[in-house]
């Protein structure tokens, strides 16, 4: 596997290219080509800026001849829009202009919430994902989901709006808190039920070198996630069909993230929680084995992510189900599993739905 | 003149009518075809729901199961994210899927921030404009520009974001106060010099008419208007290039505003007033004769619009006219014309900057 692969984002003429490397933060080649403007603006939190800012700023500065950046506070608590107007402050208060290039540097808050200040700043700017979580890396920075949360539901307020490159490197994985390695592991996993049974039985095997953070390892499967997904968006930008399988696990893992308080747990970490009772949902509606239960909740407890589900009641999960972006008329609709490597979007009797809940709390 | 017109926005997949027409609001057929939904939300203020939200609620109670109101408050001053989030408020609360869809009934500021709210509910719900104005009959209305104001500048953040259908029912304009009837016929006289040399010379005639509300008069200007801006924004979704000749007066008008303080000024009063500028600047760069900023200044005057620019004194017109949207790398861009009918985005030399502003406010 080389260390250097590049996935394309295939949309019309908003494509763009993913790169996956070693060394790309500082390599100049990184940043040639990016749209010319006066002025470059990176969006850090006060975690991830200290780390690699600096090294941003230096490659950035080839190309602007001005380069300003933008610290907020780190954490989905901060996922709001009082400190996405922290961004609009920052850039009316330096006159920047609508050619401006926002770079998000961050996980996925700094790139959901930078995506959407691109989207919004004078009605459009172009920006660059530079993601440095795994979960960044393999699911969030790609496709052009940004969003900000609003106190009734995570991701509610926002805009389909594609950046102009993916870059990532591998590097600042290093960095990582392993709590943060994990979660981002969820969504690796992810990829392997709905749409490749190969690589699940990869994830598999690779688990131990994916925890020890194995470059090699982490490189292939950022990469191959980044293709899988770059395929389901290619072919439903705007979600109005298949997209919605990349949510596999999402229904109650965001029940689960509103119902504890943003922040609490970490996305990642929910959704792996929610793939398992999203594959418990499967089974009990007869469309998978038991043992594909068993086998997503030991894959999950050997990536180091919870598998039993907070006590909220069943009230309320259903309740924070229902504002569910892909909830209709009230009708909760899952992704669940139908045949190995394939998901489907269904509704599901509200007693199967109460056993689930029942069971991943017990 | 036929009292109903249809005139076609072009726009491939994003392309929607704009009905202009008497009794729209009470008719059925109006609200025929719109996207299925089990909601339809109207948003509003509560200057215009006494007088038309019972109509609007009944006609789209023919076609959706549910539906809800949402009052703003009213005016300019509250184009801004407090008021926006009451629509998301709303929305949330009624737990409104994202096929819902939101009615903007009443002026820009209404129209400008449903579109927004629109654009931004779960990344994207359908919306249609009623507007209620002249001022967005003939302009806020179509070509999809949304947003709101940031205490930096006006219409900072915001989308490019098409409408489902445009519903300009003049019936409407026999309630509008005197005021913003002036101010609507300042975007009217715009399309003139702009795009169109025998629409200025019928403005021009017909303006005892349009003040007096002559329906048949009214049902021209905003027909044509609205064909003019289908044409302009047909050719250029996202102002990348000549959609902005459509913005003649709005440099100067929207330092007016910014500098007096939103709703101090109506925005079609603010831009009346740069077009006196703008005409000006035109005829300082040897574009335009001396004798087209007379006329200009004259139309403006017979349409009840201020000609005399507030003295915020020319240093605080030169910085709120660099962060216009419009300019680049701090160089202000102004739209003057350069031959009748026809306009063009450029830069100006400082000095004349300053004498335009002298005039204005002398």
């Amino acid at each position: 596997m080389n260390l250097h692969a590049t996935v394309r984002v295939a949309l019309d003429d908003r494509s763009y290219d993913i790169q996956i490397g070693t060394g790309l933060l500082g390599a100049p080649s990184t940043w040639q080509g990016l749209p010319a403007a006066s002025t470059a603006v990176i969006v850090t939190n006060t975690t991830v800026s200290p780390l690699y800012a600096e090294t941003v700023r230096r490659g950035l500065s080839a190309h602007y001849p001005r380069v300003l950046s933008v610290e907020l506070p780190d954490g989905e608590a901060h996922k709001d829009w009082t400190t996405l107007n922290l961004i609009f402050d920052a850039l009316l208060g330096a006159a920047c202009d609508r050619k401006t290039v926002l770079v998000a540097l961050g996980g996925g808050v700094v790139g959901d919430m930078t995506g959407f200040a691109a989207a919004c700043y004078m009605r459009g700017v172009p920006f660059v994902q530079v993601p440095t979580t795994l979960l960044a890396q393999v699911d969030s920075s790609v496709g052009g989901k940004t969003a900000v949360n609003h106190p009734l539901g995570k991701n509610m307020i926002g805009a389909f709006y594609q950046p102009v490159r993916v870059i990532c490197d591998l590097d600042t994985l290093a960095t990582l808190p392993a709590r943060e390695l994990s979660a981002g592991l969820a969504e690796v996993i992810k990829y392997g039920p709905i749409a490749d049974p190969s690589f699940l039985d990869w994830i598999e095997a690779e688990l131990p070198a994916l925890m020890a953070r194995d470059t090699s390892a982490l490189a292939r499967a950022v990469a191959r996630s980044c293709e899988i997904k770059a395929e389901v968006v290619g072919g439903d930008e705007r979600e109005s069909g298949n997209r919605a399988i990349l949510n596999f696990g999402h229904t109650f893992g965001h029940a689960i993230e509103a119902g504890m308080g943003y922040g609490a747990w970490l996305h990642g970490e929910a959704v792996g929680c929610g793939m398992v009772m999203a594959a418990d949902l499967s089974a009990r509606l007869g469309l998978m084995p038991a043992e594909f239960v068993d086998r997503m909740r030991r894959i999950c407890v050997a990536a180091g992510l919870p598998v039993r589900a907070p006590d909220l009641g069943a009230e309320r999960y259903l309740a924070l189900m229902q504002v569910d972006k892909k909830a209709e008329a009230g009708e909760i609709r899952f992704v669940v599993i139908d045949h190995m490597g394939h998901a489907r979007m269904q509704g599901a009797p509200e007693a199967l739905v109460r056993d689930v809940i029942a069971a991943a709390c017990a």
